[in-house]
């Protein structure tokens, strides 16, 4: 299974694919960041994600789109701007007819790390160590992408949650896609 | 002019077009609320929001789309769910070709009340008188929508904040749209 994970950002949105099984090391498809100038036009800069992340789908074809949950921070500011992205790369992902569904920060870290406290390097290097990459991702969103996408295969597949998820949307067909 | 005014919600969503000009009285041309089930999946329900808002943008034709702006609240759950909607308002609009450009609501208020602090009974009663309304819009989310769109007309027009910002995103066409 080819999942896409999001790490959302208005500045930094960070993209990655893996394919993998629960149980199994994943393999990374591509890791990247889309970003948006903190000067321009909030309007542009929300059509820039989106036009980044669509392009993404289609070229990577993923078969679900797991996104960060945005959390209290204590940046009001950032949490809204974080918040619009992260509604935008859901829109995508399911309007693309993909199960498209939300992970806390500790539960990437939990999945990645065992441990739902896990630190930024200790994010990075769990994730470079599981996909076996020759170096650490680059910037922090990259990692965190994948460690969301990582957390989709082991935790969503196994426990059902996209299932769930999916079946409510109307998007199993057949169970080909989970 | 024709202005589209969104009062961004992701459980209710206000939308209200308004016909007019700077400093006369507008025209209403719908309004209108966009609901989704609290209960949904989070992406089906933003994917409704973004079908809602382009339906009636393809069905009303307005030349720009004012949404307001998010504001910090006490319930943080509210804000996100809130900065989600407004950031697919935004999207849709200029994905559109339209200016889509943001009010704060002491913006909206003063454009409409005189008072950048009238509350909900105030902004409802001067709606209803500007637009010369047979029974004021309901719910309050309606009433807050035709609010952005009266003070984009007034406000946003006669400042040249559109200008700007239509200009900066490349959609003045021989000033016709503003």
């Amino acid at each position: 299974m080819r999942v896409m994970g999001i790490d959302p950002g208005l500045t930094r949105c960070g993209v990655g694919v893996v394919e993998g099984r629960p149980g199994a090391p994943g393999k990374m498809i591509t890791v990247d960041v889309i970003r948006t100038d903190k000067d321009a036009d909030l309007a542009d800069r929300l059509v820039a994600v989106e036009r980044g992340i669509r392009q993404r789908l289609l070229e990577f074809r993923p078969e679900a789109v797991a996104v960060e949950r945005v959390f209290s921070q204590h940046n009001v500011a950032s949490v809204i701007a974080t918040a619009q992205a992260s509604g935008i790369a859901l829109l995508v992902g399911r309007q693309s007819g993909l199960p498209a569904v939300t992970y806390t920060p500790s539960e990437a870290k939990a999945a990645v790390c065992g441990n739902g406290k896990a630190d930024k390097a200790q994010i990075t290097k769990m994730v470079t160590r599981i996909l076996r990459l020759s170096e650490p991702p680059k910037p922090a969103d990259a990692a965190d992408a994948l460690a969301i996408a990582i957390c989709h295969l082991w935790r969503g597949v196994a426990s059902g949650y996209v299932a769930r998820n999916a079946a409510a949307a109307g998007h199993i067909r057949g169970g080909r896609r989970i």
